[in-house]
């Protein structure tokens, strides 16, 4: 490292050793750049958290060196914090035509559109800041109009892949823009981080359109309902049971919050294009005989309260899944999320209807790079340096060493945490030092104000109950008044444990005489004898643990 | 339906429309036998749950009839249940010898060895009872000495493939014995069960021996340690595992309580073989160079209290991964474990070790038949009747579906349910009527004493925790004495939501005013005015929903 001056940092906010949360700083000098700003699902540990998002004190302390928030595309993943970020960060935005769109109805929803400052780009635009200018090249993913992102600086090129695959055959027929890709490399990229989510998969991911391949085949023999279910956010997909619909002659009814929002903004802004007359109310499916009609739903992770899950399971106000349907789960299950679609699938089968997913047919394909394509960008941007973004430790790990087989030093390889400075010049790559970073709970209207104690207490209310001992003593004298009462929750059915309750109170009427007989008159010291003894003697009975709340009111 | 002693009945009471859990009863005249006797890991819904048996209502009040227990296999999910139901049910068990070496460890465990008799019994022997008979038939499968079972009654053969797989190349030498399948087929089986998990894989399940090839290799460029995580029970994988580190020279030590209990009886009964220098304990693994050590464990599945799990974490007391090792996973993860077993893979890549797992290497082959595998037992056995089980909806309705294609008439397959009487003779099959079923809970001591009401108090606790009310009350005068005070777990962080605790108290306050003013001297009712305002208050500041126990002390 030469002089201060002379090193760009990159700092992870989230993406790196996780799925989600992806944030990444770009610091040179006295200017910060954002790129993406998303959020993440709770893992199941995380009891009642309705979503995750970064921990920006970094940025917070340096709001004054902030120019804006660059974004890469519109999935959850990448924008989902920007409502609460953007409440404490208000700086600009910038990002392309569709993710702008979603960004927006965002935004309308949480009060804040009129508040921020919305910069829309396209390929190959060039946003200059002071002394480092943002670049946007076009890629390829599973949502239209995503974008790798090139940060050029006094000392070198940065490159952010964003999420990306390369697709020879997309649906919108732009594909990932390689000329520009080899352009940079040829020119010299210093540092490249990259997408490495699909790094164990050898070869390439399909194009999307083999997608509409298999569609036809089943449009072409479904005799009732077609129901297809796939991400909102995937508009190529959309767009794809949209033009099969229409060559099949089907009316197309689109059902769900989210996925009513994102077509209405893909079809204003031309990403989603049909006939007048096809698009029709899911009020209207009825007028119109079963193998006339496609509904397009969200509900393929098998989410309960999502619009499939309420339709297999007859909750749904206006679509039930019959006889006769076909049903087809257009997605992969995130993992964790298998017993739910399962879960799903059961239920439509036992509807009697034919349900079509990934384990039967190829009705889905990956939004991200492959093992060859992986190679294919570090060919292309033959960076110096290497640091591989979005995954888990595995993913970066398997990335670098795929890097250092084509040839790049270990020494030019970082494999980094959330949170750790990467410095890197034209000289080396190092890390350097740690800034705040970690999992913010959002559950509810509380933004921060659950964490761990709290979710601790959650897991082992979970496992085991509760029991709420009280007893009401006199302050002067310390006797017993009333009580000991026991109540518990989500531990035994009381009705058929009467004689385990009564023990229970036992013991806790000799824990307090026992306090009495040694004088001992503190009532924390109470209490936690109250606590170890009833702990003891319910562990030796049930073999369980549930908490134990003592609650002493005085008078 | 002719008379009724003409009938057989097959009330499955586990193992349909779940994985696991498997129990099957055939039913003729007086005299009913039980196939299997499984246990189910719980859902992520049945919080503190740890096992889930089935109800065996059924077998108790017909306890007279039952005249013995016949295992297929010696998995958790076909024996799992036996130490809870032989508790109810005392009678004969009926296994092959692995199976029964198994179980005794088991029942030793559970102190009821001495008093339950075992008959051990092998492929090709006939048990007869008095109008019926049960013979076993050698199959393939993830642990030795598998079997079907086909009971041969004055109506008519039912033959219950049990888990199976067809594997031309079994590590034992000992293939399904398919020339008794199709005998029995030739001589006419009135109706069949079949396993049904893997029906939505096309081709064949691979031979267990090509895993051997697999390990070979990976043992071949292994330069240190070699640690494999396998499922206890899969004997022949631990062979293969011996094998290879035989031929490459190292010594096997074994770790973890289950693997070093089968490994115990399965060397005993002969099925795993190794020169008596092979093994050593734990202990001695580091008076060896590395590179002359593997280590065979448990926790493929990421299970946090494994050994692997503590290997990786640094907990384990004997072992630790460190660089230089290499780890294979030898594995498929069970859906739901995706999760934890990454963690542990993070960890250990982490540590520096190489980690193979399925992913990446063709570690793992499954005890399962797949589509062709189960056409071939269909085609061999061709019964008049066919119930598919072993599998969620899906997999019964794709088994039906297989049947369907391969000729049978759609009016002798049924799709049954746990609980369903399924009543077939020499002229039809149908369903009359269900009997008792379900799950029964096992959590800590109790068996059935934690049931539905506890399990919703347990997800409602994990949500957003509870907070308790208590108020001290004069009996009289209803006079507030002491209190209320507000003591919460698992819903915010106290010391940082001060003021909405203040807030919820005077909110508490107010109801009670309420009441007073309204004259409302009930406490039920006084209770129900807090819970309601509290409530309400709460969702309007916080959008949660923490449980509310409010409590009144009399004196």
């Amino acid at each position: 490292m030469r002089r201060d001056k002379e090193k760009i940092k990159i700092i992870p906010l989230g993406g790196l050793n996780e799925i989600g949360k992806n944030l990444t700083v770009i610091e040179y000098k006295d200017e910060i750049i954002v790129i993406d700003c998303g959020l993440k699902f709770p893992d199941e540990e995380m009891f009642g958290i309705d979503i995750v998002i970064p921990d920006i004190g970094y940025l917070i302390k340096n709001i004054d060196k902030v120019k804006g928030i660059f974004l890469t595309h519109g999935h959850e993943d990448h924008i989902g914090a920007l409502p609460y970020v953007l409440k404490q960060l208000n700086v600009p935005v910038y990002g392309t035509k569709l993710t702008l769109g979603i960004v927006e109805t965002k935004l309308k929803e949480h009060g804040l559109l009129s508040s921020v400052k919305l910069v829309r780009v396209k390929p190959k635009d060039i946003v200059k800041l002071n002394s480092i200018s943002v670049e946007f090249i076009k890629t390829n993913h599973s949502i239209a109009d995503s974008v790798a992102i090139a940060i050029h600086t006094p000392i070198g090129v940065i490159l952010h892949t964003g999420d990306f695959k390369i697709d020879y055959t997309p649906i919108d027929g732009e594909v990932c823009d390689m000329a520009r890709l080899a352009e940079l490399g040829k020119k010299g990229v210093l540092a490249m981080l990259a997408d490495s989510t699909n790094v164990e998969r050898p070869g390439y991911t399909m194009s999307e359109s083999t997608v509409g391949e298999t569609f036809e085949k089943f449009f072409a023999k479904a005799t009732g309902r077609i129901i297809v279910a796939t991400f909102a956010s995937n508009v190529h997909r959309i767009q794809q049971i949209i033009t099969a619909s229409e060559k099949f002659n089907r009316k197309i009814a689109i059902s769900g919050r989210s996925i009513e929002n994102i077509v209405t903004v893909a079809t204003e802004l031309g990403y989603i294009k049909f006939a007048d007359e096809s698009l029709i109310s899911v009020d209207a499916i009825n007028k119109y005989p079963p193998e006339r009609i496609t509904i397009i739903t969200t509900g393929s992770q098998g989410e309960p309260m999502s619009a499939l899950s309420r339709m297999a399971s007859n909750e749904h106000k206006k679509v039930s899944i019959i006889e006769g349907d076909m049903v087809i789960i257009s997605a992969s299950p995130i993992p964790g999320n298998e017993k739910l679609i399962s879960r799903v699938i059961n239920q439509m089968f036992k509807n009697g209807a034919d349900v079509i997913y990934e384990a039967l047919a190829d009705v889905h394909v990956s939004g991200h790079a492959c093992q060859e394509e992986l190679k294919l960008m570090h060919t292309l941007v033959k960076p110096k340096f290497f640091v591989p973004v979005h995954g888990e430790y595995r993913h970066l790990k398997q990335h670098s060493e795929l890097a250092i087989n084509l040839g790049l030093s270990p020494a030019n390889v970082i494999i980094a945490d959330n949170g750790e400075v990467i410095e890197v010049n034209r000289d080396g790559i190092r890390k350097n030092g740690t800034v705040a970073s970690g999992n913010v709970f959002v559950d509810g209207l509380g933004v921060g104000d659950v964490g761990n104690i709290v979710l601790r207490d959650r897991k082992h209310l979970s496992q085991d109950g509760i029991l709420t001992v009280v007893v009401t003593m006199e302050k002067e004298s310390g006797n017993v008044i009333a009580g000991p009462d026991i109540i518990s929750r989500g531990f035994v059915y009381v009705r058929e444990s009467e004689d385990l309750m009564e023990s229970a109170r036992a013991v806790v009427k000799e824990a307090l005489r026992n306090c009495e007989e040694n004088h001992i008159t503190d009532w924390a010291t109470i209490k936690t004898n109250i606590k170890d003894m009833l702990r003891n003697f319910l562990y030796e009975k049930t073999k369980r643990k549930p908490m134990i709340l003592p609650i002493i009111m005085e008078i």
